[in-house]
């Protein structure tokens, strides 16, 4: 497609993931302009290429809450100081990273406000208030937010110090309410990134020492990255009545008895811009599920500098067809820049679908449609070829994903005993599969001695394991276990 | 419609305009559930209710944005405070009101980082590494975002510490191009609360006393609340090359020579929620414009218990048509609250359009339709239900702009000096046109002898007055003076 030369110009200019992943990375982010380097230390710059990304992630996912009842609202940004000493795990959790407002309008203030870095503290001080009967209840808000943690190793989109996301935050009757809405809102999660982002995820339950600060229990998807490395790509919490007591969260029930409400709360962040990033690209750059590309289609036209005006006529009309058919489509008419260049370019921004057209197609009737996944380029009729072009964007988002799905097959270990596991990823990357007593000391043996840190408990593991991979005593759970993010 | 009882439940949660217009604004928001009170000064929650509003407007601005070639990103919340002080009447503006981060993850900072009340300072330092040739200009980027100004005086949604908003910020190659966004910018802003919010406003420039720091220029839209006083609903401010100059953000132009940009930004935030309210709403409550009302239709089923289910079936079939033809309609099917108690509370939370339905109704193929602005109730044939209400929602938006419209013509007044101004001030709200000879002691004096502020110098008067109001002396300009939020 391209000329061996222009090949090299984009290839010195991305490191191949081979060589170093996480350059190519940045090398591709970079590029591509999702991103810059902020002036403040571990904060990013979402740039337009890479804000309408986290635009489309977020239209689709408020739908998709919106449909399951809950409503949007906002909260404060700054928490006094005080609130997180409530709840004792909460603030042992969260005090290492927050960031603190000391000074505001030329006063000291006099109490320290913190920046957010989640609001289960502002939510539970504010339903304290909100809610006093059962018929209050459930109470179901999101927000779409920004909120900070001031992290030592930062990685632009997976863990920056300010970073985008929505954090709902759900009160209910009683456990069993809860709980459904804990796992309702974990498997929206894995609906969404499977279905929208085409990653697939290991859906399960968070050890003791995973778990969020304050949580009874938390849920988590899993994504595995072409590192085999994983990032946790979203998380559901059930709070039992922990925030309630730590915030007054009372309600009269229908004996008309004070009773502490059961609370959720579950959250997806900008993260899932780069492990989509991750979990896709090649070393050509991004690729991105045309259901979440913010260019589905790029328009190329072709031609002698003397048949342009009316290639360009007809590429014009074939432009708005494809608009008009609610297709993401641009067109890169340019006149001083070579074809092979624009491929090139566009396929390291990722574009799902290009569409060639040159003098001899139009006389044809027809296009030339090439995939981001490779293959072979298809010629398709211009009269039919907003259907065309359908079933190719289909057919690439559906790819993606299977694609995905193999490739975290062929990454995924099973190990019994830590000598195997040390063994095997020396040698390969992946998530290991392993049995777990539930000592918190073999998961920390684990991690010390392989560098892996307990993912999940997966609800549905490939095999069930029967003994501990780090003391050898019977298995209580089954974990995944991964280098991760 | 309501017994008398009802009426008066109601009456007397709500303060009459008449009596306290502040307090009433506050009875409204919080009954309404607009909105909460924060645990930090000056900071609001804002609940789903006042939220939704918001998300209509961002939505349909957005939308605005996108289609003038403008695209969003998301900068970063905390600005290294030696920022600032690059632009000297940009720090000398914002200053007073800065909150600082100070200590962040167990550390005192080396330098204070503040909390953005604006962002032109973040843009410019980004824009000077990425814009390098005429060739990256235009640079067009829209940012939704929380900030903060630590306010000595707070009204919900008017003025609060931290608030939502929009802020563009534009580069462009020279002085004319630069000057026609800020004037696009301004028209957009003018139509979309003019259309949309369903409130008239007076186009202008800012005095140079009222203009944002930093800027050569500064244009508003002013709007008129219902106790006469102004809230600025946006601002688009052509900052020359000030901020270009302060952070470098230079460009290779046509001819190869290195020139300074030429910046806008412009700005509307969520004190269009506040002014929406205060513009429109009466002693029964809110009154939103359908455009922006989260609830569209309220739908009341009535009836005698034992035809309870026959009317629901019916009214179930009416929401779900309702709903497909796109209408917002809520449907409030409680059985063990009076009609007349619902009417009343639809009607405080400002939805526009009431339908109501019965067993009679059924019977003649009818139901009822009353509009929030009053008047008769209309009986429409269920098969033309959904034509019906979309004729009356459009009735509502244009009879809310036109009512809007003769009350601020009833409240323009023109005066020609102090005394008289004083005077009419005594007995009359609104808005004073009056001539203004440029000198700042004047627009002083005018502050101090009656508490107004001029507004801005509309771009088209109803008359041009030829003395200043102060001094006596030739006007240079007709200026809009008074009491604002
Ligand atoms: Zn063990
Ligand atoms: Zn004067």
């Amino acid at each position: 497609m391209a000329s061996d030369k222009q090949d090299k110009q984009f290839v010195t200019e991305i490191t191949p993931q081979s060589e170093d992943f996480s350059r190519w990375y940045i090398d591709v982010i970079k590029k591509a302009e999702l991103m810059d380097y902020a002036p403040v230390r571990g904060c990013i710059v979402f740039r337009p290429e890479g804000y309408a990304i986290w635009e489309n992630i977020q239209q689709e996912m408020d739908r998709r809450f919106k449909e399951t009842g809950h409503r949007n609202a906002y909260f404060p940004m700054l928490i006094p100081e005080s609130f997180f000493q409530k709840e004792k795990e909460h603030i042992e959790g969260f005090n290492p990273e927050l960031p603190f407002v000391t000074e505001a309008g030329g006063d000291i203030l006099e109490e320290r406000l913190a920046v957010r870095p989640t609001s289960e503290t502002m939510f539970g001080h504010m339903y304290s208030k909100w809610i006093k009967s059962y018929r209050d209840l459930p109470v179901l808000i999101n927000q779409w937010a920004n909120v900070m943690r001031w992290e030592k190793r930062t990685m632009p989109f997976l863990r920056t110090s300010e970073f985008l996301w929505q954090e709902g935050h759900t009160a209910h009757e009683d456990e069993k309410d809860a709980r459904e809405e804990t796992m309702r809102m974990l498997e929206l999660y894995r609906d969404f990134v499977e279905d929208f982002l085409a990653m697939p995820v290991v859906m399960g339950q968070k050890t003791p020492s995973e778990k969020f600060a304050g949580a009874v229990d938390t849920y988590s998807i899993e994504a595995m990255m072409k590192d085999g490395k994983a990032v946790q790509a979203g998380t559901s919490h059930y709070m039992g009545t922990n925030f309630a007591k730590a915030f007054e969260i009372q309600y009269l029930n229908r004996d008309n008895e004070l009773e502490f409400t059961h609370t959720t709360s579950w959250g997806t962040s900008t993260r899932l811009i780069g492990s989509m990033i991750m979990a896709h690209g090649d070393d050509r750059g991004l690729v991105i599920p045309p259901k979440v590309a913010p260019t589905q289609v790029i328009l190329i036209p072709i031609g002698p500098p003397k048949m342009r005006d009316m290639v360009i006529e007809r590429a014009d009309a074939l432009y708005a067809e494809l608009k008009a058919a609610g297709i993401r489509v641009n067109m890169d008419d340019r006149a001083d820049v070579r074809p092979g260049w624009k491929f090139n370019e566009y396929e390291m921004r990722g574009v799902p679908v290009r569409i060639e057209i040159g003098p001899r197609d139009i006389e044809n009737g027809v296009c030339l449609l090439a995939s981001r996944l490779g293959g072979d380029k298809l010629t398709v009729q211009l009269d039919n070829v907003v259907n065309e072009v359908k079933q190719l964007l289909d057919d690439v988002q559906k790819g993606m994903y299977e694609r995905a799905l193999e490739f975290r097959a062929s990454h995924f270990h099973s190990v019994d005993n830590l000598d195997e596991m040390r063994a095997q990823m020396e040698e390969k990357r992946g998530f290991f599969l392993a049995g777990w007593c539930g000592s918190e000391a073999c998961e920390e043996t684990v991690r010390a001695e392989t560098g892996a840190t307990s993912r999940n408990i997966p609800f549905d593991p490939q095999e069930h394991k029967s003994t501990c991979v780090a003391c050898g005593e019977a298995a209580k759970h089954t974990v995944v276990f991964a280098k991760a993010y």
